[in-house]
C-alpha cells in the first residue's frame, strides 16, 4: 500500500511536469509566426502552412487533454486514497506516448528538412524555424515524461488481475 | 505453460511479419531515385538526399537487426521450450515500437510537406514521393506489429518476478 502511495505521487508529479511541457511547447507554436519582406510585398509564414506542425499541434491538444484528465484522476486517487483504473492507465499512457513520440518526431524531421531548403534559398525563416525546433524539443520532452509513466502503468498490470 | 507456447507461437508470427514488412520498406526507400530532364541538365533526387528519409532507414535498420534477433531467440524458444527473457523483449518491444513509430511519423511529415510544395514548382517529383510514402505505410505496419508485442510483451511482466 505504501509503494502504491508513493507510485501514486510519482506518477501525479511526472504528469504535471508532462502538462507544463505541453503547454510551453502549444504556446511556441502557435505563436510562431515569421513576416519577410521581398521586392513584391511579404511572404508571411505560419505553423498551420505546414502539414507536419498540425499534426504536431494535435499531438499537443491530445496529449493535453488526456494529461489533464489523468492529473484530476491522480488528485482524487491521492486524496482518497482510492485504486486507480490500471487497465485504462495502460492503454492511455501507451497510446499517448505514441502519439507524443510522432508528434515530435514529425516536427524535427520537416524542420530539418525545411531548414536545409531555405538555407538554399534567399527567404530567411531562420527564427520561424529554431522556435519549431523549441517546441518539438518541449513536446519530446513530454514524451519522455509519458514513456516512464507508459513503463509505470505496464509494471502496475499485475494488480489489474 | 500451454497459453505461453501459443503466446510464444504469436509472438513469431508477428516477429516475422514485421520482419517482412520491413524487408520491403528498407527496398522500397534505398531503391527510390528520381532524374528529372531541366533546361541546363538534370536534377536528381535520392532518399539520402533529405535528412528524415536518413531517421526513416535508420529506424528500418535497427528494426530488422532487433527483429531478426528476436526471431532467432523465439525459434530456439519454440523448439526447446526454454523461458524467455521477459524483461529483454519488454523493454526491447517498448524501445524499438517507439523507433519505428517516429520513423514512420517523420517519414510521412516530410513527404506531406516536400509535396505540397513542389506541387507548386515545376519540377514533377511526385513518382519518388509516391514510393517514399509506400514505404513509410509498410513501416508504418511493422510499427503496429511491434506495438502488438509490446502489449504482449508488457502482459508477460508478472512472470518477470
Amino acid at each position: 500500500m505504501a509503494q502504491t502511495a508513493t507510485s501514486s505521487i510519482c506518477s501525479l508529479v511526472l504528469r504535471i511536469f508532462t502538462l507544463v511541457l505541453l503547454l510551453i511547447s502549444l504556446i511556441v507554436l502557435t505563436t510562431n509566426t515569421k513576416t519577410i519582406e521581398v521586392s513584391d510585398g511579404s511572404v508571411r509564414l505560419r505553423f498551420s502552412d505546414v502539414y507536419s506542425y498540425k499534426y504536431v499541434l494535435a499531438a499537443i491538444v491530445f496529449g493535453t487533454a488526456y494529461t489533464l484528465l489523468q492529473v484530476g484522476l491522480s488528485v482524487f486517487k491521492v486524496i482518497n486514497g482510492s485504486d486507480s483504473n490500471i487497465l485504462f492507465d495502460f492503454y492511455g499512457d501507451k497510446i499517448m506516448s505514441y502519439m507524443l513520440a510522432t508528434g515530435a518526431a514529425a516536427g524535427f524531421g520537416v524542420t530539418a528538412d525545411m531548414k536545409q531548403l531555405f538555407d538554399a534559398s534567399e527567404l530567411y525563416f531562420h527564427d520561424f524555424y529554431d522556435k519549431a525546433y523549441a517546441s518539438c524539443s518541449m513536446l519530446f520532452f513530454a514524451f519522455v515524461c509519458t514513456a516512464v509513466l507508459s513503463v509505470l502503468s505496464s509494471y502496475a498490470l499485475p494488480r489489474s488481475t
